[in-house]
C-alpha cells in the first residue's frame, strides 16, 4: 500500500475518480468522474461544515420523500437552480432558429386537435387575445402542415389539470396544423403569471433565499414538422410581472413579445373576438433535423 | 429588461447566482452560490443529455425514498462519493495530531463503561487480540483520565445492533478511562471487513461502476479529554482485504497498523488471553481545544 492510493484532503477527488476506473460504460465513467471533481471542489471551496452537511442530507432526503405520482420535487429543485434550463439549452442549441425553453409539468401527450382560428378558451374567461404566426425553415421557406401544439394557464394562473373541478378539460389547449403557407392562428385569452408549488423543500429553499415562486405569463408551444428539429418553447408576455425573475429561469430575450391591444370593432368582428383585444405574432423558425 | 438579466448557456450560473442576492443569511448565500457554479460547470463539462438528466432525477428520488428511521441512503451516497470523508477531513485537520475518519452509522451514544483491561468480546468468538495505547498531548504530555470510546464488528463482520437476535447487546463496545499516565488497554477479538448495504440505489451505483461494497477491518475510537479537541477515528488492520479500496474512502495511511501475533504462553497468561493472540498499540495524540 502506498499513501498515493489513500484519501487525503488534497487528493480526495483523484482517489474517488480512481475507484471508478472499472466502470463498464465509458460515458457513465466520464459523467461520474466529472461529478465527483465538481462536488469535491464545491465542498473545498466553501469548507462545508458538518452541520451544513447534515442540513444538506436532510434537505435531499425530504426532497425525495416529497415526490409521488403527481409531484416531482427533484425536478422542481433542478428548475429553481437553473439546471433544467441549462440542460434544455445545451441539448437544443438553436443555431439561429427559434430558441427553446423548458417543457414544464403541464403538457398533455394528447392535446385536442383544433381547426385554425378556433377559440381555445372554453370558459371564455379572460382578456381576449388573437395569436397569429408562421412556421418557416432556415432559408425562410414556409413549412406547410407543421404541427403547432399550444397550452397555457388561464386568467387565474391555472392549467385545466390543476383545477379539474372548476376548469373544463382541454381548456386553453390545442393542436393546430399550419396552412400550406406555414401560417397558423387561434383565439385565446391572455395567460397570467403563476407560482410553482411551495409546500415542499423547494418552497423552503425559495423562502430561505428571499426568492418569489412566480413564473411570468407565457403560452407554451411545441412546433414540429418532418425533416426539421422540433422546438419546445414559450412566448412570454412583455408586460407580465416577474419577467425578469422567472423562478425557473425560462425566459430568453428572443421569446418575449409585446401583446399590443387592438381597438378596432371591424377587425374584432372579422376575427370573431370582442373589441378591444390583445394580439401577438410568432414567427417560428425551425432548423433542419 | 436587458438580455444580461436573462438566461443563456454562457451566463447560466451568473443569472442563478444573481437570484440569490437577497438571501438573508450570508453564509447560505455563499454556499448556494458556490453550489450553483459547480453544478452548472458539471452540466456544461459533460454536456449532460436529457436522458442522463432524467436518470439523475430518478436516482435521487429513489435515494430519498429508500431512507427511513433505520436507513440513510443519502449518507451512504455521500460516503461512496468520498464526500463524507472530505467533510470530516476538512473539519478536523489534525495539525500533527492523530488523524480522524468517518464516524459511521454504528456508534451508540451510550457505550458501556468498562474497566481498563476488560474483555469487550462478550461471546468470545474470534481471534483474541490485546489492544494497548496511550493518550498524549501536543508536547507528548500524558493525558490521564482521557475517555476512550471503542466499538467494532465481530469476526463475521457484524456490529451487535445489526444482529440483535444472535449477538449480545454491547458486544465489542466499551467506554474506557485512561490511567493517570495516559495509558489504556483492553481485550477483544480481531474485527473483520464487511459490506455497506447494497439493496438500494447506492448498491446499484456500485454495481454500475464495478466497485465492491466492502470496508476493510477496523476498530472505531472516539478519544476526548477536557482542554483538547476530540478525535473520531479508526485503527485499520494492515493485513485486511480491501485496505486499498475502502468503499467509503475512510483509510488514511497513518491509521493503518500491523496487528502482530504473539506466541508466548507466559505473556498470554499474564493478560488472560489464549495463546497465541494478536496485538496492536495505538498512541493517540490530541491537539489543544
Amino acid at each position: 500500500m502506498t499513501s498515493s492510493e489513500l484519501f487525503s484532503e488534497e487528493r480526495s477527488a483523484e482517489v474517488v475518480v480512481a475507484s471508478l476506473a472499472n466502470t463498464p460504460d465509458p460515458r457513465l465513467r466520464t459523467v461520474l468522474s466529472s461529478l465527483v471533481r465538481h462536488l469535491h471542489d464545491f465542498v473545498k471551496d466553501v469548507e462545508l461544515t458538518e452541520a451544513e452537511w447534515d442540513a444538506a442530507i436532510a434537505f435531499l432526503t425530504a426532497t425525495g420523500q416529497k415526490c409521488d405520482a403527481l409531484r416531482q420535487e427533484f425536478v422542481l429543485l433542478s428548475d429553481v437552480l437553473g439546471v433544467s434550463m441549462l440542460v434544455e439549452t445545451i441539448n437544443h442549441r438553436s443555431g439561429g432558429a427559434t430558441e427553446s425553453t423548458v417543457l414544464g409539468p403541464f403538457h398533455l401527450v394528447d392535446s385536442p386537435p383544433r381547426e385554425l382560428g378556433e377559440q381555445i378558451s372554453l370558459d371564455g374567461k379572460g382578456e381576449p387575445c388573437l395569436v397569429t404566426g408562421r412556421v418557416i425553415g432556415p432559408d425562410g421557406e414556409a413549412i406547410g402542415g407543421a404541427s403547432v401544439d399550444v397550452w397555457q394557464a388561464n386568467e387565474d394562473g391555472f392549467y385545466d389539470v390543476q383545477r379539474p373541478e372548476t376548469i373544463p378539460a382541454s381548456n386553453l389547449r390545442g393542436l393546430f396544423t399550419a396552412a400550406a403557407d406555414g401560417t397558423f392562428w387561434f383565439r385565446t385569452v391572455l395567460p397570467r403569471y403563476y407560482p410553482i408549488p411551495t409546500d415542499g423543500p423547494v418552497g423552503d429553499l425559495l423562502r430561505a433565499t428571499g426568492r418569489h415562486p412566480y413564473r411570468p405569463a407565457h403560452i407554451h408551444f411545441i412546433v414540429q414538422a418532418a425533416g426539421y428539429a422540433p422546438v419546445t418553447t414559450h412566448l412570454f408576455v412583455a408586460d407580465s410581472p416577474y419577467l425578469e425573475s422567472d423562478a425557473v429561469f425560462g425566459v430568453k430575450p428572443t421569446l418575449v413579445r409585446d401583446f399590443p391591444t387592438v381597438d378596432d370593432p371591424a377587425r374584432a368582428a372579422a376575427v370573431d373576438l370582442p373589441n378591444p383585444f390583445r394580439t401577438v405574432d410568432f414567427e417560428v423558425s425551425l432548423k433542419k433535423a
